[in-house]
């Protein structure tokens, strides 16, 4: 597999950081995941927008040149390797690079940043999609700002894990009282046709599919509400889902081993998957 | 200089890790820095004892003879890069691991873990232990799993460069009202005689040092209360200091701008300076 890093495309047993990358030491970066549909983007200024705001949060300055070659080098890697048929996903990684000496406080003169993307084939889980899934709850033991998306991502490592040793595809994680997200999806439920979702805080990331999400409810004119919902109503909930760009439109059927609703896919999240579905496939 | 990293003896600008290694991925990885005084260990098991700790709840699976290596190959740096004079820190980095393919879950099967190790030469902050240093007050937004020394460090990071950028040497970091940690340091606070410091709960790391300072008092016979010391009576402390392997005993004289006790080092602190010193030294 080819991948791209810091100017050069390279086979990616050859692609290697310095053990002085910040990426290495402290996880001082950010990242990305864009979903590629028969060679093309979805949602790719989306993800560039957010993709800067983490940049201008952390301080890291990426080169303005590499910054307008981004969607280009994750172009040229799905040509590279084969994956202009089908789906794919390019991945994008940007820490604050390599100082010589470690130190909490960020180098000083500032180093170049590193720059690494990869692309793979992606299957979509669509027998997961059409049956949902079991979840986990699990404690949402994050830092409060999820807003960004950084590779600080050893919670929800260890969330994820925890939700494949307990047999389940995934968990929905409790903070003070109240539902925030998966360890890599955002989440919705559906009480009396009125779609539910935790608001845009530091407290989670604001997804793209999450964002889409919400202009698809508009256009179908489903209402809704942009309230946590409260752990003690998980089982109140009609129907439940997942959102995110690898997870797509993510029914869960179960939780803790109770039924959501009929313990199917509800017909509101069918709608969504429909309309999310179309809009992938540029339909 | 000349580094350890899986196995090998390099010079650190040979020594490049995969793109695919958790360590930078994920941050899935813990660390300790060890001081060395004249080529020797100081509190050596300690940092071991912390470094099994952290490994276990992360599950890590470092190979046991890497294991009991590990203080080996940093006294074999210290040889290496001519540090067995004078003071020395060694460096150890563990992570996860570098998996084919991205993924939340941990490798299955496990994959070797990644091992590195530094050391470098070390000036103590002496003068800085004379006069003290101002610092500001910052929130604190880790995670909830700040006992375990891992490399998801952004937070830290974010903290201390603010701090720089305020022109101070460090930061108090303040959550739910209490004071904390400093972002690379724990925190003591001494009134009327007796010590305060936040509990070995998971909202801080159990610093060395900071059971370090506690066998001290205990041996001064100094009162020690564990408990947080409120954001509202920082300014009633009569004195206040940060304890840590690179930090040392050091008195913090100024906050936001207005002076702790007398705006000096106070006596308390300076009894633990000496005999922490002494520690230091294996007087």
């Amino acid at each position: 597999m080819i991948v791209y890093l810091n100017g050069s495309y390279i086979e990616q047993d050859n692609a290697k950081i310095s053990v002085n990358d910040r990426g290495f030491l402290f996880g001082d970066g950010i990242y990305e995941v864009i979903r590629v549909v028969e060679g093309n983007y979805v949602l790719a200024q989306e993800h560039l927008d957010r993709m800067d705001e983490g940049l201008e949060a952390l301080g890291i300055n990426l080169d303005s040149s590499t910054r307008q070659q981004v969607l280009n080098i994750g172009q040229e890697l799905i040509k590279e390797n084969n994956l202009e048929k089908g789906q794919a996903s390019v991945y994008i990684q940007v820490t604050r690079g390599a100082a010589s000496a470690r130190s909490h406080t960020f180098p000083d003169p500032p180093v170049e940043a590193t720059v690494y993307l990869s692309a793979g084939a992606f299957t979509p889980h669509t027998q997961l999609h059409k049956e949902g899934v079991p979840v986990i709850t699990v404690p949402d033991v994050r830092w409060s700002r999820c807003n960004l998306k950084t590779v600080n991502l050893l919670p929800n490592t260890l969330a994820k894990q925890r939700a494949k040793d307990a047999g389940v595809n995934s968990a929905i994680m409790i903070r003070d009282g109240v539902i925030t997200e998966s360890p890599n999806a955002n989440i919705f439920g559906v009480k009396d046709g009125v779609l539910f979702t935790y608001p845009a805080t530091h407290q989670i990331l604001n997804g793209i599919t999450r964002q889409a999400v919400l202009k698809i409810a508009d256009q179908l004119t489903i209402p809704v509400v942009l309230e946590p919902i409260p752990e003690h109503k998980l089982f109140d909930q009609d129907e439940l889902f997942f959102s995110g760009t690898t997870t797509d439109i993510q029914p869960i059927t179960e939780v803790n081993g109770k039924k959501i609703g009929s313990g199917k896919p509800g017909k509101i999240t069918q709608r969504i998957q429909e309309a999310y579905d179309d809009l992938l496939m540029n339909k």
